[in-house]
């Protein structure tokens, strides 16, 4: 009875390349297949998974984009997009996966994925915290705060440390730690809500809008009268450029996405690189991937620091795949307060 | 007879701060004032020295300006300008110097000179090179190229080199360490002549003259087909912005000055930079004189390569200080070919 092991495949569907401008829900669809749910007796290594939470990341806008020579490949028009989320599997013909095994990493957006090189997925042990952390504190994002934090900034217990998208998936974990490490830590971003989540529950010494700041280079020197010993870069522009005029000798900015120009036709204008060579900055540019043999420490780390709750994590959920393309879309507008995933299913 | 101990001492004065555009020769002038060839009594450990070479350094640009926070002070109105020279000891009350020494670091633009703060100084003890070698090849210019080279760049043999400003006082020095190391290296400077030194007398594998070039991008590109793992900077600007999008995986800028920008009111826009991010790029920013512990290992090694002629040296020397106002401002209109000095004395 083949129409038992089948079923309802929605999926959210690229219409069209995006090549500047800020993205749209008619670029993306909504559409229904149907997939039979076990891999094909000829696919060896493969399994098939239950998508639950999709991850909506920054670099997704690239990838809508018609690429050449990117590090990431652009999303196929007609096909579902792709991106980080946590799945369930339904069923494997590879020996390290079983039936009703957890994993995240790189899946369809879609019900149901064929994954058929799963080696690169991460297996799901700790399932005491909330899954969903898995697409943001406990998956690529935590990752990247991690890395870009501990790996590439350098800190020091009582440096002033300042972080753009403080709010966001990355940002407020990079505030958590520098705290826990005993820094001083100003973040900010693009609403009121925001702000107080940035001082009251993430516990940043001060936040500022930057969208109420005629004068960036003022409000970072208000903030900084000593100036900035770490920029956790997540914005670039006109940000970046009145960071640059505000960093101490010695300092470090780590540059983990610049999601103020991903949709821009022309990059903005940065005029003061000239101050890293008096003031002998190291700004770092860095990818994730590069640091995933850190895992397994990173869990270490932060499994006990969640349950003493040491660290705290707000995410933004979009309910059902028809809501998806909007929740993407609201990274660029700022509309998500913490964390945006997806919740396909929760079960 | 006080008479016989004091001798004319001409100088070359700052009439004006520059704040932006070229400097002219009347924004100094040439003063003689006489001097006694004796460190006063009531100061101890000063010396008094006969200043014999003076460095021409585009940093110097930046202390004609009225500055504010500097990690340089400004050059002061109706005093003698300052900056790097080899210098001979006429008189002390230091312990550690006597008539007769021979030194290099920071002294006056003039012909005598009284040193209060003399530990600062390099004392010299190799005096089997030529001693104009102590304006650059042996002194600043030499430990910029071998810091930024060696330290700041992380380089690796096969490695695909550039240098900008490569037939100057550092860049010449990068390119033929970057060759020894076995790595490929092209060079740009801006007339046929620099271009001939770079490729017949430095080695650089490929030289191009940016001055023919309408394009920047294609020019690196050409060099380059693979793109550029490390790039010495010593220009900044538009140049900059054009090797941030040839720059490879993994690519290191070393940020050693800026000397296109050191003229501007503006200063010029930088598009390019969120390439850092995939790529990975590390650009650091540096200072000379954080490194100066390495002078006694950099000795050590250049001194045997310049006996066996695997380093060579091209200088540009102005005779007398009425040529010097002259010598520093051709710094920036590229007269010079090859490191820039001033002779004021022979011995």
């Amino acid at each position: 009875m083949a129409g038992e092991e089948s079923a309802r495949n929605k999926q959210v569907v690229l219409k069209n390349h995006v090549s500047a401008g800020l993205p749209k829900e008619s670029d993306m669809e909504i559409k229904e297949s149907s997939i039979q749910l076990k891999v094909p007796e000829a696919t060896k290594d493969a399994i098939l998974v239950k998508n639950l939470y999709l991850s909506c990341d920054p670099y997704m806008r690239n990838r809508m984009k018609k690429l050449e020579g990117s590090y990431v490949a652009s999303f196929q028009i007609g096909s579902p997009i792709s991106g980080y989320g946590v799945a369930k599997v339904v069923d494997s013909t590879h020996p390290g996966y079983k039936k009703g095994d957890l994993v995240w990493g790189m899946t369809g957006w879609e019900e149901y994925t064929l994954i058929t090189a799963p080696e690169v997925l991460f297996k799901i042990q700790h399932t005491d915290v909330p899954l969903t952390y898995y697409t943001g504190l406990l998956g690529m994002a935590g990752m990247t705060a991690y890395a870009g934090f501990y790996e590439v900034c350098s800190p020091k217990k009582g440096e002033y440390v300042y972080v753009s998208a403080a709010s966001g998936a990355v940002g407020q974990l990079v505030g958590q730690f520098a705290k826990l490490l005993g820094c001083y830590v100003v973040g900010s971003a693009g609403s009121k809500e925001k702000i107080d989540l940035l001082k009251n529950k993430f516990g940043f010494d001060a936040a500022f809008n930057y969208k109420e700041e005629p004068d960036l280079d003022a409000a970072l020197k208000r903030c900084f009268p000593e100036g900035i010993d770490i920029y956790f870069e997540n914005v670039g522009g006109k940000m970046l450029d009145a960071v640059l005029a505000n960093m101490r000798v010695h300092g470090r900015i780590a540059a983990c996405g610049m999601i103020s120009q991903y949709n821009n036709e022309q990059l903005d204008a940065v005029h003061n690189l000239m101050y890293i060579v008096p003031k002998r900055v190291r700004m770092q540019g860095f990818i994730v991937s590069d640091f995933y043999h850190l895992y397994p420490k990173y869990l270490e780390t932060i499994i006990p620091h969640i349950k003493e709750g040491k660290i705290t994590y707000v995410e933004d959920k979009a309910e059902g795949l028809e809501n998806a393309p909007a929740a993407l879309i609201g990274l660029f507008t700022g509309r998500n307060v913490g964390k945006q995933l997806v919740v396909v299913s929760h079960d």
